[in-house]
């Protein structure tokens, strides 16, 4: 069976966007399969004291992110960053969106609304951004939007965030292995699908082994 | 000339080992020049309401900090990890020791200090600890530790501490280049000796450009 990852990530969240925006090639070329899991920042932020984004919270921190990603998107061919007005965005109405949809649609509909906040400057709380992007992945706007509301999804959200939380997940973007091992950010990528990797041969070699 | 890169560590601080451990060979195969300059987190901390370690104050954070390092000392062919007991150690006097020796001998210094605290975990406010380093590495104890408390030391300290804050740094390592180009942690150590390479040979070319 193909070793899985599990992706944890905040709509709302800029190094998010850089995962987003490398994991299916890295994943591809390792043989891994992703499940794309967003989740809620806010609460677990909230558990921990505090009422806004570190980045807002501590300015220093704030400014070196925004050149780091400046740099990173430079690097990373990316168009250069956007500052969402106002940062943090409400993320919740695009990971309800992101959560109600089927799985192998999360991967395009997530990169969109990831691109149309900080490459566009578009607000992803706005029903009208997130219909026009459901509409060019080939979605029906109206239908995943009524989803979004269900009392379903909106447990299933809530489910998410306090698995991740459960987890250790106390920042995003966030991977877990099947063994639950964490990875936190964006530079942990490379480390967590390899882990991933490692993993499942291992578990593969003690099932020969107990097999014979 | 040589392109330089000022190395921000904090004694106390775990990734700061890690970035000790690799800095000299990465900038040697580049062509670097590093300027080792300690500082203190504590004042900068406090500056922004902590009164102690993020890793203590979140503890999610931390306990993911040190596995992090676990699973970084493995990758990396260092000893096991060991956390060091109080954590964070009170990193002063050990600072203090580092900024009155003379440049060449704090790269020398410094490893064997963090080698002190986060494999033997010793703890490095010991004069008796920093003693042995000192006699290891063939300078004079008693000299060493007494021009530690210097008040020139003391002042060189604090305004290292001061110039930091004031280049916009809050955590460490943190690493800043002729422009005061800042990066912050282990993980942006390669960038940030590349973006010093690069720096320097746009420099060279602008002053050639402006000779002609």
């Amino acid at each position: 069976m193909k070793p899985s990852l599990i992706f944890w990530y905040e709509f709302a969240s800029a190094y998010s966007w850089l995962a987003v925006e490398r994991i299916e090639a890295l994943a591809a070329q390792t043989g891994i399969h992703v499940v794309w899991r967003p989740f809620l920042l806010g609460p677990i932020f909230a558990g921990q004291g505090w009422t806004n984004s570190p980045f807002n919270l501590f300015p220093a921190k704030g400014r070196n992110m925004w050149r780091d990603m400046e740099r990173h998107c430079a690097s990373m061919g990316l168009p250069p960053i956007v500052r969402p007005n106002p940062f943090p965005q409400n993320s919740l109405l695009a990971a309800r969106v992101a959560t109600a949809l089927p799985e192998a649609v999360r991967p395009p509909f997530s990169r969109a609304v990831f691109r149309a906040q900080f490459v566009k400057g578009r607000s992803i709380s706005d029903r009208a951004v997130l219909a026009m992007i459901l509409s060019d992945i080939g979605e029906a706007p109206a239908d995943a939007l009524a989803a979004a509301e269900d009392a379903e999804t909106k447990r299933a959200l809530r489910q998410a965030t306090d698995e991740a939380q459960s987890l250790g997940i106390y920042g995003a973007p966030s991977f877990t292995t099947e063994s639950d091992e964490l990875f936190w950010g964006n530079d942990r990528l490379e480390q967590a699908i390899a882990w991933a990797k490692n993993e499942n041969i291992m578990q593969t070699e003690a099932r020969k082994v107990a097999e014979r």
